[in-house]
């Protein structure tokens, strides 16, 4: 059997209330890298005091963790046997307003932005809206200055013809970070097999989820299941643009599910993919409830066929070769 | 000939750097009450600024000028012989992300609120987008909100489909204060047959532009054929849903241009209805080169063949009427 400790793990998605205990059990768990979420509605300082949060847990974890700035830094994480962070928004609402602003997150460290959440952002439309304008004038201006700074263009939750039009924009490849395929499970989060092929032959990486709404069967599907998603998926986009961006959310209450469904911007509470009947957070898979998920992922990588080279290519080798070409800065 | 003196005149769209000469020369030429702009991509903080400079003009021209806050105001401004002043944003990035500042705008003093300038905002599609989404999830909610409190829906910078969805959406009439037919002048800022027939089927106002860039012959548009063009959308809108929305400019300088056009949203900066080779501040017409051609319209529309109680909507009553439904909050 293939173990853990043989291979690298990057998560390139989880948003989690972190502790020590947390940070202690994702580096006993085997994981080298983790792009860390910081801001869904936060506005330039609500994120900077996100980053003065991530300060405080480098202060004193300082033996767990440490930032990654760039390629080089992933390297010295896994040398040093720390968990390397990488900061992202899965919107844009940190930059408000101002195109100057991306090079101030990239120079704190934000290097992977959503060009929208799930609702119309002033860059693309988001997957929860009716229609979809696609990438926006400021969205167009947008692009080209994250490309030229060496930040990931991340289109997980942004409607079809947004994201089509990025990969076709971007002169880099862009992510999906977190998101499955419609054809495993149709939701308005995951992408169509248009979306993946054209992502794929850009050279683009898709990271699957394990939030239970992209989940055939949801909090019920099986590892299995899963793992013959990730088969198939490797069989239409190619074994090298496929990584795991689990969207594992741990130790967060309601009011963390409210803010992230409806920001600011509705009186009301919006239930996004939940319900009025069922609005809390949905249970995880019995096989993947916390870090030590990675494991089980990796046995099911192995039972359905996959060999070494394959599993440690999904498991974090892909977004390793995906963050090399990315965190270049163009001249 | 019908003399301004004897009627109302309500400009429900001015962009002017106010000085007491100005404030002096609009009483002069029998202004009663204007529609001013205080923010096209001005943040919260920003615009709290520029009521904060307001403040300061009704103190030092208290003679002269006082603010509109409810439709009395309108009547208390006309009988004490003082110009009343209406707030308004061509653009919603004053309430930013959050909803709840609709209110808080609303107290203050804006009446009228754009959802989108030129480009995509987080409520409605600009008109220079290639593509428009409608109404956003968040649009609606503030659709909602205004017709709430009372604030005036504005649609005079937004995309088609997202005018028509406003209007339909909308518990109460919109308002485009300042555009004019496509079928006059073939502009992006100009609006189709269709928007401005359900404008006024639903009870919606056009205040009629004299912006060089939304007349025929631009400058050199004579007066006969804008008082013609004012007949002809009478004959198709209905001569209560009519008035002036000037747009008149004056005052600033070409940095306020670069301002209004590019924001903070482009790097380089974006000519707008201008050019790279002529990218300033257009030459009005000579028969409308500030307040002093109001007078000029009453005899245009005197000339082309409207009977003085129609000028007389169209000059100020149409406007009053709309403010009087507009701005009373629903329980």
């Amino acid at each position: 059997m293939i173990k853990k400790q043989d291979m690298l793990i990057i998560d390139c998605l989880e948003y989690v209330n972190w502790d020590r205990k947390l940070f202690e059990h994702a580096k006993t768990s085997g994981l080298n890298i983790i792009h860390v979420t910081i801001a869904y509605w936060e506005n330039t300082e609500e994120t900077h005091n996100n980053f003065k949060k991530w300060n405080e847990h480098f202060k004193k974890h300082n033996d767990l963790i440490m930032p990654i700035h760039d390629y080089d830094d992933i390297h010295k994480a896994i040398e040093l046997n720390k968990i390397g962070i990488i900061f992202g928004f899965q919107n844009c609402s940190p930059i408000e307003d101002d195109i100057e602003k991306i090079e101030v997150m990239h120079s704190l460290g934000a290097k992977i932005m959503q060009l929208s959440y799930n609702n119309q952002s002033l860059l693309a439309t988001g997957c929860y809206e009716d229609r979809d304008s696609g990438i926006t004038r400021f969205g167009k201006e947008a692009i080209k200055e994250m490309n030229r700074l060496g930040m990931i263009i991340d289109m997980s939750h942004s409607a079809e013809y947004s994201t089509l039009q990025a990969i076709e924009l971007s002169s880099r490849p862009i992510a999906i970070t977190h998101a499955n395929p419609n054809s495993f499970h149709n939701a308005l989060r995951n992408k169509s097999d248009t979306v993946l092929k054209n992502l794929s032959q850009s050279g683009g990486m898709l990271g699957v989820s394990l939030y239970p709404f992209h989940l055939a069967d949801g909090s019920n599907c099986e590892l299995s299941a899963f793992c013959q998603m990730i088969y198939d998926t490797a069989e239409m986009m190619g074994i090298d643009q496929l990584g795991i961006g689990s969207d594992l959310c741990l130790n967060w209450d309601y009011t963390i599910l409210e803010w992230m469904r409806s920001g600011r911007w509705a009186l009301k509470p919006d239930f996004g993919e939940g319900s009025s009947d069922n609005p809390s957070w949905p249970r995880q898979p019995n096989w993947f409830e916390d870090h030590g998920g990675f494991q089980n992922i990796i046995e099911g990588l192995d039972s359905i066929g996959f060999n070494k080279e394959e599993i440690e290519k999904i498991m974090g080798k892909n977004w390793l070769n995906f963050f090399k070409k990315s965190f270049q800065k163009l001249q």
